[in-house]
């Protein structure tokens, strides 16, 4: 189980800063969807010069345009990029097809996909899935990325699948059992007191070493 | 009849420069999806610097994180932001109470909304709603933005409503008779021979002279 650390919110330096302190613990960068609206495609060039052995993720969540939205992530550095899996079959296509040329990954945010739609989606065997509570639920309705029905269909499909949204030390030992390919943290690493402390103990209780390739 | 001119898959100056062709004849400008995943607000702020008269549309297709970036896009300028109507609730209402906040105004972006969940989209009675063919399925389907359901709803319904997604001259009559508040343009202006005598043109055809407000 790897560890995708979410930088949002942020700037640049500050991005590049906090995750030089937790480089040791983590396995995957995402480039926040906020970094990427505020600063442009720069956001993940930026990134991936500074951590050019980690697997870099490119959360565009693209809806529309996404040839053009996957190359410019792709070219800019990213290894991963992000498509809404409510985005129309043609963007999804065009995706696969994108990830495919580029021999790069494409990665499906399953936010706010209704649970018919995510079956009818893993006909992309090749994408990585992700089981995603969003900010505004979080924060506006509390909710939190808990056990679901959801989760259990991706572990059972056999496609490579990720979790994201308020993931704290507590559903580690839970997520440990589903054993995602990665858990994404954002907050809980970026916002401790003691980001470096935070993300080792991530660490020691997922286990493994960080080495950042995409399986 | 408003025109709103969309502009993507463009560097910031070439926007510019395009925009300053064409300013006579548009009402909005949008600033494309594409070019704030590419340049990031810089690209709102500089075009709202370059044409203050203008309402300035920030096509930042939010579906998180409501806050956060609707503030980013009306603290660079923008008049207009746009959220996905495939959105979770705590989205759209965030976005709804940060755009009265600011006074300012939401789009909510109907691209592949079900047409059960545009009727209860209604409720946001002070949004202005789009109702948008993607250029992903105009480019691999072939799909425009022709006469649907979902038009009449809108139009029948008294809330603002625009149309995007192919438009070119060839639906601008039947348009008019339905007259929406705007109609969104893309590459039939910024892909012409000659933008500015198809932006004149399509002020030609639709009449009025652009004004700039929201209503």
């Amino acid at each position: 189980m790897k560890i995708q650390l979410a930088l949002d919110r942020l700037t640049i330096s500050d991005a590049i800063r906090l995750t030089e302190q937790v480089r040791d613990y983590v396995d995957w960068i995402e480039v926040g969807t906020s970094l990427i609206k505020e600063f442009g495609v720069a956001s993940i060039k930026a990134m991936k010069e500074a951590f050019p052995e980690k697997v870099i993720v490119a959360d565009c969540k693209t809806i529309d345009n996404a040839k053009y939205e996957f190359e410019m992530c792709y070219e800019a550095g990213a290894d991963i990029a992000t498509v809404m899996g409510v985005s129309p079959a043609a963007t999804l296509q065009t995706c696969e097809a994108t990830a495919k040329k580029y021999e790069k990954q494409m990665m499906i945010d399953l936010l706010n996909v209704s649970e018919e739609r995510k079956k009818s989606l893993l006909i992309y065997q090749n994408a990585i899935f992700c089981d995603h509570v969003s900010k505004d639920e979080q924060e506006i309705q509390g909710l939190k990325n808990e056990s679901n029905g959801s989760q259990s269909t991706l572990k059972s499909s056999g496609v490579r699948w990720t979790v994201a949204g308020g993931i704290t030390f507590d559903p580690i030992e839970r997520l440990k059992k589903l054993n995602p390919t990665a858990v994404i943290i954002g907050s809980a690493i970026t916002k401790a007191d003691q980001p470096s402390a935070a993300a080792a103990r991530f660490r020691e209780l997922i286990g493994g070493t960080p080495y950042g390739n995409v399986r």
